[in-house]
This record gives structure tokens, C-alpha cells and sequence, in this order.
């Protein structure tokens, strides 16, 4: 996660030059920095550069970027502005994306082949920006539209789910490999509250990629994973993605054998030595056992990381699972 | 939690004439705004009002409250900053402290008895203050003091723990009836990290305020305790808050029977509508079961509820636990 950002030089050099909607929206310059770590690690597989708020435009959010974080011009918090929300068809709102996958795979397969990762945000989590107007400690707007009035919470969150579905879909055809559903903010209520929220809508986009394109694998993580493990697994998904905040082999006990798990080491053990970088993968591949583990960070890398510590990293992962 | 504040009318009105850290330092307006919750709803304890950084500028590290949140005036990260901190006697640091206690427990008789709970913020959490210089997302510098030097890390949350466990002693000297150890952001770290550093110094504060008044209930709230339910109990507190992304009967399961719950509705449950509210209180009350259960928001009380939810929780509480 964040494999491309601001801990690469490399992606510093770029960004001076343009805004984060520029970059995102262009593809050479995405393409670009999608491919910067792969040729500085060599990671077993790429994910698109992009932003899971990207499609909210599309629907009639407007969003900005700035260093502070995403903020949206008018919140969504009534029915009248739920149902004046489109559903795009992505091919039209968001074609630079489905450009920039088409580049990226010319690219990968130059490089052996690298397998490439769409994404998306899941519904819950873009339901938190479109409704707060920007990140959040408490969701408080969010909360009140789910629980004061949760038929326009249900339509939202329906709306955003068809996007996100249509979205990762449009992904897969444009050449991605495997797409990953992002529930940053799916770990803020009860777990009553996740199965009818942020894991029922989940489901729904997981379905629908599905029925349009079986044999695709689907990641699903849940930033904060931990209170809702004996539900996670019947999100669908192909892989279950676990943060750094829970122990991989409880995951595995509480989720069973049928799904793989990828994680979960904590970015911020990547500012420990890289003796203690190689301990930490050791315990956690320790932990993950013999069954479908892709190893990742819990969340994504933080830009003030050494990029020698991600190597110290990878060539952690890589000599102590030959093993 | 956040019993007082800026959800009742009559807290607004008092801070509208002063600004916090005068509030907090003011014993008879800290009196007045704990009291006012209490006169309202007919809470069973009333919680000292105050903040869990109090402490921060007898050790040397200046802190102002801003609407935004707390921002401290110089992070403390190097070995020479924390070389420098003192460990502040409280009866000279925070005499205001004290005072506003024996205010309250004087008031408090003629309610009636009400007992108070004093409180302070746990070693870990008053850390990622002092280091991040203010709230965070990522905690970067946190976790770059605890892993890449954590000889500093340890040094810097002894003397928090010793700054904590004084602060509790003469919090209960001066009459509290209970202390509650707030770990706000314990729950950013690894099961094996919590062992590590939040769980151990909250433990050191715990066993030396033991030590020094025995039979003084001690309560530990980690928000987001759910990855560490195997190793919550032994942190030798009589009662663990629980938030409320967790079931409060799986925290059961996993604690034992030795210790008291504390939890654990969403806040944000108090948007939804009374019946809805009188639902949830049910379920956490029949998920508690009859041992140990102190009923409780699961984190503080947002700025926008409706105080009559407030009361409609409580009357729920009363009606549906008499039974």
C-alpha cells in the first residue's frame, strides 16, 4: 500500500512538478509513478497509482487534494442530495484511469510480466468523505446519517456501491490482474454496525465483480479488522487483508482456511533497524503459516520511511520465505 | 466520558466566558461543569472535568487547547529533551487539580454520595502528545522514538508512568473514589507492541497506585482494545473500558470472570432515535450479562448529541437493568 509516494525521491521529483489531481489524471505521469518502486524493489506485483476518491467527481462530488487531505466542496448529507448523485459509467468519468492500466501492462509485461492491481474505495469508506466533507476523527455526520436516518444512509451507500462495482469492473477490462477493495474507515462502528454497513455493501461490490468477471481475485481489507473477524470472511473476497493492529495467526484461526490473508506488518516498524525489519517479517511469516499468505504492510508506507528499510524489508520477505 | 462538555447548553455557556486550560485550572469552574451532568441526568458517578495532558507542563512541555485540539509548543524526541523532563510532584504542579476535588466531593455529599472517578491520561498515549506535538494520523514520530530508539522510548514513558501514578495518588488523597487510566491511542500498535509499551507502563502505574491507596477501584480503557483481549486483564485494573468496536460479550469470553467491564455503545448510537437507542442499551446489557457491567459510552460524547438522547440512554439503562 502507498508503494508509490512520497518516501521515493523518485515520486518527490515528479509531484514538485504537478498536483496530485494532475498526476492521477494523466496517465503517462501515473503510469510512471506506479512503476517507480517496482523497478527500484522489484515487488511481486504493482497497484495502480490513483486515489479511492478518484470516481466522486463522476457522481457529482467535487474533491480536492491538498497535503492536508482530500476535501469535498459541498458534503452529501440529505436525501435531496443523495438522489442527485449519479451513477457514472466509468469508461466516460474516469478514462484516464483505464488509460493508465492499459500503459501500465504494456509496461509490466517488459518486466517479466508483473501481475497489476486496481483498486477501489469500498462504499463505506467514500460514504465517510462524501458525507464529512474530508477526513474525521469522530464521524459525526457520517454516524448521524447512519443511525438518525438510515434509509438515506441505505440509498447512499447503494449509489456509491454500483460506482465502485462498475468502477473495478471497467479496471478489469482495462487489464488489471486483481483488484483490492479499500474499507480504510469499514473499522469506526459496532460489529451489528459492520455487517450492516460497511461489510453488506462490500459484499455487494465483491458480487458483482464477481458475476462480470469470475477468476478474478478479489482483496478486501478493513483498516482495523480486529472486532469483526468472525463476519470477514463472508465479505467473498478471494484475500482478506489484515492491519498491523492483530496478529495474523489470530486472523487465521477466527477466519478459517478458505481465503488468503495478506499483511499485516506495521509501517512504522520500517523506521526500526533493519536487523529488527527482518525479525518482525520473521514472526509474522511465523505467524501466517503455510496457507495463502501474501505478505504486505498493515496499511500503507509513511513518507517519512527510509526507502532502504523497504529493502531491508523485501529482501526479508524473499529469503526468509524461500525458506 | 466527556460527561461535561460541549453537548449540554450549560457547558457552552461557561466556555464561552473562558478558555479551557483556564476552565480546567479554575476549581470552582471545574466543579461547576462536572456537577452539571450530574444535576442533569442523575448520572450514578460523576468524572472530575479535566484533561488527560494536564500534567504535561509540570514536566516541562508546554501545551495549549485550541478548538482543533490539543498543540504542544516544542515535541519532545531527542535524548537530551527527555533528559530534561521532571517528574512534577502534582500537590505544586496541578494544585488546582486537587482543589477542584475537594470542591466536588463536598458538593457531591449533599447529592447524595455521588462518587467520583478521577482520572489521567496512561503513559502511551500522553507520549504520542509530547512526541507528535498535537493529535496525529500515523503517529510517524511516535513510532520512529519507540522503534528506532526505543532506549529513549522506555526513558520517556517511565517518567510519564511515574508522573501518572503520582498524579493518581494525590487525586485520591484529595478524595477521589476511583481512577480511571485513559490509554486514548494505545491501540496503535501490534498485540506484541502493546505488551511492549502501552500495556507495560499502564501496568507500572496501576500496580504503584495499588501500592499506595489499596482498594481504590482502578479502571483502563484502551480505545480500540479488541486485538488485545488476551492480554487486557493482566494489566491489574479492577475494570476495562471497552469501546465500542468490539461485543462486549466476546470481550467477556476472552478477559475472564476476574475483572469488571466497563462499555459500550457507539456514541454515535445517540443519534439515532430513543427507541433505536433503548434497543442497543438491551443488547450491551443482555451481552454483558449479570457479572461486573458498568454501563458506559464506548469513547466520550460528541459535541453534537442531543442531550435528551443523553437521557433517554440513562432512563433505558435504569429501566432495563432493574429488570
Amino acid at each position: 500500500m502507498r508503494q508509490a509516494g512520497r518516501y521515493l525521491p523518485a515520486y518527490r521529483a515528479v509531484k514538485q512538478r504537478v498536483s496530485f489531481l494532475e498526476l492521477a489524471r494523466s496517465p503517462d505521469l501515473a503510469c510512471e509513478v506506479t512503476l517507480q518502486p517496482i523497478d527500484e524493489f522489484g515487488f511481486d506485483a504493482a497497484i495502480l497509482f490513483s486515489d479511492i476518491l478518484i470516481t466522486l467527481p463522476g457522481m457529482g462530488i467535487e474533491v480536492e487534494f491538498p497535503e492536508t487531505g482530500p476535501k469535498i466542496g459541498t458534503p452529501v448529507r440529505t436525501a435531496a442530495e443523495i438522489a442527485a448523485l449519479a451513477v457514472p459509467d466509468p469508461t466516460t468519468a474516469v478514462p484516464f484511469v483505464m488509460d493508465t492500466i492499459r500503459l501500465l501492462k504494456a509496461a509490466l509485461a517488459s518486466r517479466g510480466g508483473v501481475p497489476l492491481i486496481g483498486f477501489a474505495g469500498a462504499p463505506l469508506t467514500m460514504m465517510t468523505y462524501a458525507v464529512e466533507g474530508g477526513g474525521s476523527k469522530e464521524y459525526a455526520h457520517t454516524k448521524s446519517l447512519l443511525f438518525a436516518a438510515p434509509e438515506e444512509a441505505h440509498a447512499l451507500l447503494d449509489k456509491l456501491a454500483r460506482t465502485c462495482g462498475a468502477y473495478l469492473v471497467a479496471q478489469i477490462e482495462a487489464g488489471a490482474d486483481c483488484v483490492m477493495l479499500f474499507d480504510s474507515w469499514g473499522g469506526i462502528v459496532s460489529p451489528g454496525d459492520f455487517r450492516e454497513y460497511p461489510l453488506r455493501y462490500a459484499k455487494r461490490v465483491i458480487e458483482h465483480v464477481r458475476a462480470a468477471r469470475p477468476g478474478v481475485p478479489i482483496i478486501y481489507f478493513v483498516n482495523g479488522c480486529a472486532p469483526y473477524l468472525d463476519d470477514y470472511a463472508s465479505s467473498g473476497a478471494d484475500v482478506l487483508g489484515v492491519d498491523w493492529r492483530v496478529g495474523i495467526d489470530e486472523v487465521r484461526r477466527r477466519v478459517g482456511d478458505g481465503v488468503a490473508l495478506q499483511g499485516n506488518l506495521d509501517p512504522g516498524a520500517l523506521f526500526a533497524p533493519p536487523a529488527e525489519i527482518r525479525a518482525r517479517v520473521a514472526d509474522i511469516l511465523g505467524r501466517a503459516g503455510d496457507r495463502g499468505h501474501i505478505f504486505n504492510l498493515g496499511h500503507g508506507v509513511m513518507k517519512e520511511t527510509d526507502p532502504e528499510h523497504v529493502r531491508a524489508m523485501v529482501t526479508a520477505v524473499r529469503e526468509l520465505s524461500a525458506k
